[in-house]
């Protein structure tokens, strides 16, 4: 199986940006990405949006099978790669943190609504999700969605890995100082679980927040293979099948697991 | 509360060593650590007797309350100084990659048996333990034990943290190319967990091993407080509560978790 070629999008976060602004930057940079040879394109924790919009989130938010995720299928039909992006999706009263991948082949989108909500303004404006494990499948590969926070619980990607995610998609929105989190903790992810993680995030600063950008790919090997500054950038990088299959042999993580000994781990608080 | 000053041990692994000339290394660094002030001595994977012992390792192994037991016992008594240390044990037939703490005050030792073994050496030699965490208190603080390849299943680690470890105990034998673990993903532990780890480790060539050092104490907040070279060394840190505290508040990890989410992780493998 051929290298899959990912591409980044790490923005500035600037001024929250409106929806139309928005596509019409995510249209360029699949541009860019298809004419370097990308058959994916990651993009940042509600991109569409912004991050840090405060009470102005829940108007932006959208009901599955929306305008903005329709006009996203059609950049990614019409660049021909897939496209994982965030946007505040609506469902009944309910606002989720929800990152989509949008096929190069025009097919249906896939949703992943964010699990582990990070501090007060999260938690105050957002649903958590129920879903651990959302995947899609683009030329062979099983691509898995997380968002930010998640991937820094060790549990949530394991969950990946074990369901077969092989390279795994994070839109980001980390702020300093948790640089720690994009330079250790993600190339720690991705090698314990034997698996890529192409981890998009913002950069500059939004409303009191700044964004860390680090951006990477990292392979299961825990070689980074690409890295952003922190400054705008679009990066690209090969995510190696054949890395995949060498770090699995050589570190056989998952079938070394032994899963009888971990019952803790899954034990409700209130039962402990 | 105090820091507890920590001491690891890196030594040498050369020919395996009789467990005489063992003890006495023992003692030396146990003198010296305390005289320094540490209260804890942590050192490597199967240091009494040496880790690539192939057939010669059975021979070795020794019950519970054995004399090289009652041996490091006294040493810790005599110094004042906790002690951290593994041997082969021997239980009936079976024979465990185990490690051992010692308290200061001549309490009976705590036996921790490795639960993940590493390849064909190890499956081969050990049966694996059955006990996913063990504690034993020293100075107010719960220490925790796992054995080298545990500390790179994130499970086993968390299984700790929930359980209250506040600092992670972990003799290991990590050998070149596997450097990766003590510089990214032991730091990621501490990181994700909320605890110190103390990751001593043995250093040079012994059979055809070659054990890659790189011993070190990290912080809950990643921060490596001290760090070994490749060659011989008796390092000495503090770990502080504060740093846990603050690490705690910054980083909720362990309020954040989703358990109800995790079920698939302890799924045993047969019932997939």
């Amino acid at each position: 199986m051929a290298p899959l070629r990912t591409a980044l999008l790490q923005g500035p976060a600037g001024v929250p940006a409106d929806i139309e602004q928005s596509l019409g930057v995510l249209d360029g940079a699949a541009g860019r990405a298809a004419g370097q040879g990308a058959r994916l394109l990651v993009t940042s924790e509600l991109f569409l949006t912004g991050y840090a919009l405060g009470e102005r989130l829940a108007a932006r938010a959208e009901a599955a099978g929306g305008a903005a995720e329709r006009r996203v299928a059609e950049i990614a039909a019409r660049h021909r790669i897939g496209i994982v992006y965030g946007m505040p999706e609506r469902d009944g009263r309910a606002v989720f943190n929800t990152a989509r991948f949008a096929g190069p082949d025009g097919e249906p989108t896939v949703a992943y609504r964010k699990a582990h909500l990070f501090g007060p303004y999260e938690r105050g404006a957002f649903t958590p999700g129920a879903e651990p494990v959302v995947q899609a499948e683009l030329d062979g590969v099983r691509i898995g969605l997380l968002i930010c926070y998640d991937v820094e619980f060790p549990e949530a990607v394991r969950a990946h890995a074990l369901a077969g995610t092989e390279l795994l998609a994070v839109p980001t929105a980390l702020m300093r100082p948790y640089e720690f989190v994009a330079r250790t903790l993600v190339p720690a992810r991705a090698y314990e679980n034997g698996l890529h993680i192409a981890y998009a995030n913002r950069c500059g600063p939004e409303g009191d927040q700044h964004f860390a950008g680090l951006s990477c790919l990292v392979g299961p090997d825990g070689v980074v293979r690409a890295r952003a500054g922190h400054g705008a950038e679009l990066l690209v990088a090969d995510a190696d099948p054949a890395v995949r299959a060498a770090a699995r042999a050589e570190t056989p993580y998952l079938t070394d697991r032994r899963p009888e000994l971990y019952r803790s781990l899954h034990r409700d608080r209130s039962s402990d």
